[in-house]
């Protein structure tokens, strides 16, 4: 049996090969023949890789997604006030998507495929940037911020309310609208919801 | 030349008829002639009424719409505070998307098209939504519910929070989620942001 590593460093080199035929031919022109093709492998042996062109693509979106959660995550460690940061998160991940809808095309219709067929992938892409949400908003319970607020609840409620700026389908579908203005309309209103909803009542 | 009154029935007739077809055949296969046929017409006498199969679906996405839009302001002229009609607004909306998805599979397929190609129509229907949600909101800010309030600036921002439980395609997407009790989390904090947002600081 070939050491762990070497099978990761072969789902990698598999990955990126056809992240490229993607790129040129489209996803559905480019087939697993053609993959193993250009690596010199047989399709058999790309199917000991990944079960399915499926999973080849899943594995290309989170590729993409890891980067959307790292730079959530720099956001989250700046020291201004969470409220600021709650924008420059939201505002982060709809110009990272905005930039794969403009210059990568093939590569956001591959990330739409993820987003209608691998759910499990979504999902836990989802709860992460929720996971970094709830981690700012619990920051700014403490720091007075927020006072009482439930950061966990608040968190969930920010993701729904941020669909139009954070998902790469509506996205795609309003490139000609003015989408940071938007976001930051929204969010004035929602955070203010954030600095009251959790004092008590009267 | 025909009265007005007989031009626009013989448009009606068409859409109800192609209507039909397309739930029976789906739109892809549903051709112009197909059409035409059924109401014992030449497709060059369809034409006269409709430029293309795109303006036919377009005439019946707007019925459609005008429903939801009939929905939301007989919610806006109930007598309940301005925070549980809008509440109660995007839930209608929810729920009639959601029984177009599920019950009408097809129908749903021609608002997508319609939002996908006929920008203007959905342009329009957004517009009309907003408005009912800026007249509720104007009425809050009579009644005291929420002082001082922009409820133009608040109006859009609603619609943008709203997207994940208003728009067809989303809904379409998440039938697994309870978008219910997503909304209603959502709201709470948004309706404590109009609440507090158009005080005076401090």
């Amino acid at each position: 049996m070939a050491p762990r590593t070497d099978h990761d460093e072969t789902r990698v080199r598999i990955a990126d090969v056809a992240e490229e035929l993607f790129r040129r031919l489209g996803y559905a022109k480019t087939t697993v023949a053609d993959i193993a093709a250009e690596l010199g492998m047989s399709p058999a042996n790309v199917y000991r890789f990944f079960p399915s062109k499926g999973a080849i693509v899943e594995s290309i979106c989170s590729r993409y997604l890891e980067e959307v959660v790292v730079l959530c995550d720099r956001i989250a460690d700046r020291p201004e006030p969470a409220a600021a940061r709650i924008e420059a998160l939201v505002l982060g991940v709809l110009d990272y998507h905005r930039r794969i809808v403009l210059r990568e095309q093939r590569i956001h219709d591959v990330v739409v495929i993820a987003i209608r067929e691998n759910w499990q992938a979504i999902l836990a892409h989802k709860d992460r940037i929720r996971t970094v949400m709830a981690r700012i908003l619990a920051d700014g319970v403490r720091r007075g911020e927020f006072p009482g607020l439930d950061a966990e609840d608040a968190a969930s409620a920010l993701l729904s309310a941020g669909t139009r700026f954070c998902h790469p389908m509506m996205i795609a579908d309003h490139l000609d609208d003015d989408l940071d203005a938007e976001a930051r309309q929204m969010l004035r209103y929602l955070l203010a919801g954030f600095a009251t909803a959790g004092r008590p009542a009267g």
